[in-house]
C-alpha cells in the first residue's frame, strides 16, 4: 500500500510558521541559497535555487509522490495554487463543502466532504497508483497521525528559533508519539533534511 | 573570552520535558542505548552506555567545559546533585537568596544573588579559566540568549513527538533568533547531535 508521509520546513523550536504566518524568510531561506536551479513550469515564480544536497532531497520527494492531501485552509490560503499544485500532482482537498464553481472531481483537485482524513487518504491512494501520498499542513498531518495512517515524518530543520507560532504537530489525541530514526540525515546549506518513521 | 553554550535533549517538536516533567524515558533513551560505558565516579547511578558517536559528543562537551551556570530551580530539583555536579565541575547557581546551610562560595557551588545572568556568567567565566561555560536549563539559556551572552546552542534531537511540555526556549524578549549552522551534525542511535552558533 502507498506510503503516507508529511514534511515541512521547521524551526529548531518546532514551528512551521511564526506568529501570524511570519518567519517564512527564515523557514524557506534554503529554497534560494544554492546553485542548482529547480525550475517550476507551472509556477515560474516558485522556481528554486538550492544546494545539490537539497535538490536531491526534493527530487526524492517528487519522485515518490503520486498525490497530495491538503485541508481546505491551505487550499484557500494558496488560492488553489492558481488552479494547479506546483508539484503537478493531483490534490485531494478535505473540506466540509465543495467550494462554489469547483466540481467534486476535477482534473487537479478532488474534494472529499465525508469520511474525514481516512476517506481523503483512501482517495489519494487511488490517485497515487503505486506512488506515495503526501499530507500537507500541520492540521492534516495531525489528523493522519491520530488516525494511525501516517508512515513517515520528514523535517527540514532550519537554524532559527521562532519562539512562537504554529507547531508542526499540535493537539494530538495521544502523546507522546515515538518515532524511529532518523533513517536519513542530509545536510543542506542552513537546513538539515531528516526523515523519521512512525512506530507501529 | 570563554564560549558560553547551552545544550539539551529535545523532542522533534521542541520540548525538553513533557507535561509535568514526563517523557524523559524518550528524551534520555540515548543515554543507555550503546556499548560504550561512560562511568560516573561521582554518581555511579548516572553512568551511561552510549554509542561511540554519542560518547565522542559527550567527551567534546566535557573537554571544553570549565564551569556550569544553573538556576535555583534545577539546583533544587536535583537536590544539588547530592553535593557535587555529575560532570565534576564548579556550578554557579543564580538565585534570589543563598539557601540555608550553604555558603555564598563553596567548593562545588557558588551562589550569585545579584546582577542576574550577566553576573552569573561572569563568575562562571572566572571559574572556567580558559575553558567554556555551560548554561543549563531552558530558563537560564533563555536569559543568556536575551542578554546576548550565548554563543552556541547544542541540540540532541530525539525521535519523539511529545506534543506538549517545556519548550527549550520560551518567552524570548526578541524573536525570531537566527542561528548559524548546524556547524556539526553527529548521528548517534536515535539521537542527532546538532551544534548551532548564535548570530551576532
Amino acid at each position: 500500500m502507498s506510503k503516507v508521509y508529511t514534511g515541512a520546513s521547521m524551526s529548531i523550536d518546532g514551528f512551521i510558521a511564526g506568529p501570524e504566518n511570519s518567519g517564512f524568510e527564515h523557514l524557506f531561506a534554503w529554497y534560494g541559497n544554492g546553485d542548482v536551479e529547480i525550475p517550476n513550469e507551472i509556477h515560474p515564480d516558485l522556481s528554486l535555487k538550492v544546494t545539490e544536497v537539497s535538490a536531491a532531497h526534493l527530487r526524492t520527494i517528487t519522485g515518490m509522490s503520486g498525490a497530495i492531501v491538503v485541508g481546505r485552509k491551505l487550499w484557500d490560503f494558496t488560492n488553489a495554487w492558481g488552479g494547479k499544485h506546483p508539484m503537478g500532482l493531483p490534490v485531494v482537498v478535505l473540506t466540509h463543502s465543495v467550494p462554489d464553481g469547483w466540481e467534486r472531481e476535477g482534473e487537479w483537485f478532488t474534494f472529499v466532504t465525508e469520511g474525514g482524513i481516512e476517506a481523503a487518504i483512501a482517495k489519494a491512494r487511488e490517485l497515487a497508483g503505486d506512488k506515495g501520498v503526501a499530507v500537507n499542513g500541520g492540521e492534516m498531518a495531525r489528523q493522519a497521525l491520530d488516525a494511525g495512517l501516517l508512515d513517515e515524518v520528514w523535517v527540514d530543520l532550519v537554524p532559527v528559533i521562532l519562539g512562537a507560532g504554529t507547531p508542526f504537530f499540535s493537539q494530538l489525541a495521544e502523546k507522546p508519539v515515538p518515532l524511529e530514526g532518523p533513517v536519513s540525515v542530509q545536510e543542506g546549506r542552513s537546513v538539515t533534511h531528516l526523515r523519521y518513521l512512525v512506530k507501529r
